[in-house]
């Protein structure tokens, strides 16, 4: 049996191991257009940034190791350039020479490559990307040479993580992005709270800008953006998406899925036999919707790869597919998503609502607690987990892994509120975020309270038919509120709710919804039409 | 309607305002026999500790604001003594009178006191129980006048996190354990990394002794220990366990349960109508084994008090039941637990094996990475996941939550392997200890590894029917190794492999099991009978 894969580095590598694994007998050959395999492209900003000590930490299988302990024959620097499929063999290109390699199994996993948009300029030294290791090494070199001004384009996961480490290497950067927001793959809220911490970190941030044109005499000296101003960079980084390598596989005939990546079954098999797909080039199905989507992150690349090496070889593995679970972290903040945002489950024809629950990371009263913003998005009646977004610090990452496991089980938010968490007071409080954010949402789902977001407030003001109450104490009131919204402290609501008008519906709001759910509840018990504004006053400002 | 509430610490604090919410024309009285509501235990021995700024913190709702915020009716200094369930009322004594209150629901939620074992001198000044407010405003104004010695009595969570709380104030502290180890609910090997780290700590740890004498003249002075040994200490706290308050559901001809608690149905309805029970006093259903248990803790006590309060003022909510989730930390390190440890599942007789995984907690390339030992408990062929434990640094509440997330959902392994868990090089890898520890069991339970554990590596070494190979290099196998093992690098494995005996099972070691892994499959489809030793050397000697 012999074993061609195309691509070494996530997929590719993990394809091959596997697939050594399951069959010893088999001949496995590694070709890699690029200098290095098995490299932890995730990793590529932390080594600018110095969280990354040496290049070769990155390394995390070379292929010298590849041969000695799986007696796989690794040959970087050959790219694949042809598929013949009924003769089952391809051409692959090195050093300018052609040759031709025969295979039973092909796996195709060949990645992606940095988007280079067509701007005059684009060629000029000093321009970069962040794709692998020659990348970076040409980076980090131009720091160490001296660059006084930086702009990183594209406000994705690899611009915010280059431009937080061009800041730490003491380069004044400025981020370009064309949309109005940062981080476009999470719901545009938790994009205010990173904005501004970046600016507050120095970076200069350019929204519903583009790059015009890059000018500089053979080097890169400044920007032309598409307000016609003048930026002045001794660098650009391009960070402006990763488009899927697909040519091989549109040449080879291959179906091709509307999610931009080869269509493939749980078992990694593409629409040509004996070949397989794996990584960000592969799509894969959303575990929520059970339908197709494309996850180019290094978790689904890995399962992926393993899959078909498994596969490929022999054995028997099916992957299962992903669910769109990502967190990036830019300085003190963590920003982190699973499941479906709300327009993906829009999108998808759900009938679901929101619901905030800004907490604490552990508890209250042991020191250095902080504001987790956790919001989920939850299908109606059923209550079924669908989604969830967060952005804090601590322990952030720790509510969306516990909330991405509960969207894989098909948890509702009836089963977060009983979900048993370790609780110690540095870690947790005795009810966790997650299920205090769970308790929330239940409520909601019972119709012992109805939620409405700051937009869904904003339109029922206009029509004004409703009357927002703020039930805050006067001190936090003067401060700042909602506009028309009138005071009320939760404290003295026994005594004065005769104020309020039975024929409109009541909004309250409070700083964070606990002090609303509470004047919620005496006041639907006498009478009214209430809603609360999910999050209060802190998820209004996205506060955290 | 008129409820009482026997007890206003966490179960009955949050009956009390759940019953409010779900009941505003409820009289809602709370009888509490100590001086303080709503504060959180769990704090008390951060306050002493330092990490809890001021005792206020702790108080989480005051007796003014439950009856400002809720109009609830709270009683500190008033203990109930008798109940009369047949005319449904109470005997309460406050302050040397007795008093008779009637109720239509009552809710005993009156938690557990410390353990004060009838030793001589138990009643000497300077001896001290950590269970309420007074008791570490006692400690903090006694080591504030000076103590040079102290001994802590107790190895459990409370005795930890108080000695540790003692070392950084100054005091050279002893910790005396009965047993020969410490945090008996946890699985024996975790214990270890915890007892060497409190040593480092400068802590004196003294296992397999029971204290037989406070001695001291009004004030205690040393301690005399069951060896005979004296042992100098102005301080000794007795963290020797809590023991529920049940003499009112006894006398009430409440049903007791094996566990030690007041048996309760999942609306926390006790055997006698109208009368509830939540809390450290009440027994609850194990999630896994779908049994009666206790789980004396924060997090369950909450959800019960939660679910009495509801059902009791007319409402509908139900408590699953609990799983035994519990989290330690101590300096640095972190002890955590979910679901069944070993012997539970041999009690519960269930069939299962363990898989070690020791895995660092993000990415190894990105600074600061550390090791996590996760421990597995999994039922045979099935593949559920029944238990989990782990010990380790940042990072390892995560992995714990994220496993009794999937507990509690009755995931099993494959399940795990399968997780679309949030990966960036500072929070994880692209496969998350949790998804590597699902790999490794998910290939044990279909056949493709065999793991054995330290102590079964044992019991075959004696038989003598098996060959210890460690697959590292030879400059970690001449560091130190398990006895008896011989050394085949593994990358010199396909050379030298018929150097070994087709006749005898195989025993495969590596650092961390990777390698030995990689061995197992090369030489079981070469035709040999292998074992790995699970989660290595590292596991082996609970290196983390």
């Amino acid at each position: 049996m012999r074993i061609l894969i195309v691509g070494g580095v996530a997929a590719g590598a993990s394809a091959a191991a596997k697939a050594r694994r399951v069959n010893e007998e088999a001949e496995i050959i590694v070709f890699e257009k690029g200098g290095y395999v098995s490299f932890a492209n995730c990793g590529l900003p932390y080594y600018v940034g110095g969280d990354v000590e040496k290049l070769d930490d990155l390394l995390l299988v070379t292929p010298e190791l590849f041969r000695e302990r799986f007696n796989i024959d690794v040959r970087t620097g050959h790219e694949v350039v042809g598929i013949d499929a009924d003769k089952k063999c391809v051409t692959v290109r090195h050093e300018g020479r052609e040759t031709t390699e025969s295979y039973d199994r092909l796996i195709l996993a060949a990645g992606a490559e940095p988007v280079r948009p067509g701007i005059p300029g684009i060629e000029l030294e000093g321009v970069h990307t962040v794709a692998c290791i020659e990348d970076v090494e040409g980076i980090s070199a131009a720091l160490d040479a001296g660059v006084e001004h930086a702009a990183v384009v594209g406000g994705g996961f690899i611009g915010l993580e280059i431009a937080e480490a061009l800041l730490k290497r003491g380069v004044k950067t400025t981020l370009i992005e064309q949309l109005p927001r940062l981080l476009a793959n999470f719901d545009p809220e938790l994009s205010k709270p990173l904005e501004r911490h970046l600016k507050r970190l120095g970076l200069k941030l350019m929204l519903k800008k583009g790059v015009s044109e890059i000018l500089g005499d053979g080097r890169v000296s400044s920007l032309r953006l598409s307000d016609g101003s003048e930026l002045p960079a001794q660098m650009v980084i391009m960070a402006a998406g990763m488009r899927p390598r697909l040519e091989l596989a549109r040449r080879a005939g291959m179906e091709l899925g509307s999610f931009g990546g080869v269509v493939v079954d749980e078992e990694m098999r593409t629409s040509v036999p004996d070949i397989y797909a794996a990584g960000d080039m592969a799509q894969s199905v959303n575990f929520v919707t059970g339908k197709a989507g494309r996850s180019p992150l290094a978790g689904p690349a890995n399962r992926q790869g393993r899959t078909a090496g498994a596969n490929a070889a022999g054995g028997s593995l099916r992957c299962r597919g992903a669910q769109g679970t990502a967190i990036v972290r830019v300085g003190e903040l963590t920003a982190a998503r699973t499941g479906l945002g709300e327009a993906e489950a829009e999108a998808a024809g759900l009938d679901f609502f929101v619901s905030y629950a800004p907490v604490r990371n552990h508890a209250a009263f042991y020191r250095g607690a902080q504001y987790i913003i956790l919001k989920l998005i939850v299908e109606n009646d059923s209550g079924r987990l669908l989604g969830a977004q967060a952005v804090g610090r601590e322990g952030t990452d720790k509510r969306i892994d516990v909330l991405a496991t509960a969207i894989y089980a098909g948890l509702t938010v009836f089963d977060l509120e009983s979900l048993d968490l370790a609780y110690a007071p540095p870690f947790s409080s005795a009810r966790d975020p997650v299920i205090m954010a769970g308790m929330i949402a239940a409520n909601a789902v019972k119709g012992e309270i109805r939620l409405v977001t700051a937009g869904q407030l904003r339109e029922l003001a206009k029509g004004g038919k409703c009357t927002v109450v703020d039930v805050r104490r006067e001190d936090e009131f003067i401060c700042d509120s909602v506009g028309g919204a009138v005071n009320i402290p939760l404290d003295r609501l026994r005594r004065r709710y005769e104020e309020l008008d039975r024929g409109r519906r009541i909004i309250l709001l409070c700083a964070e919804g606990y002090r609303a759910y509470v004047a919620s509840r005496f006041l639907s018990q006498k009478g009214f039409d209430t809603a609360i504004l999910s999050g209060g006053y802190r998820v209004y400002t996205m506060d955290v």
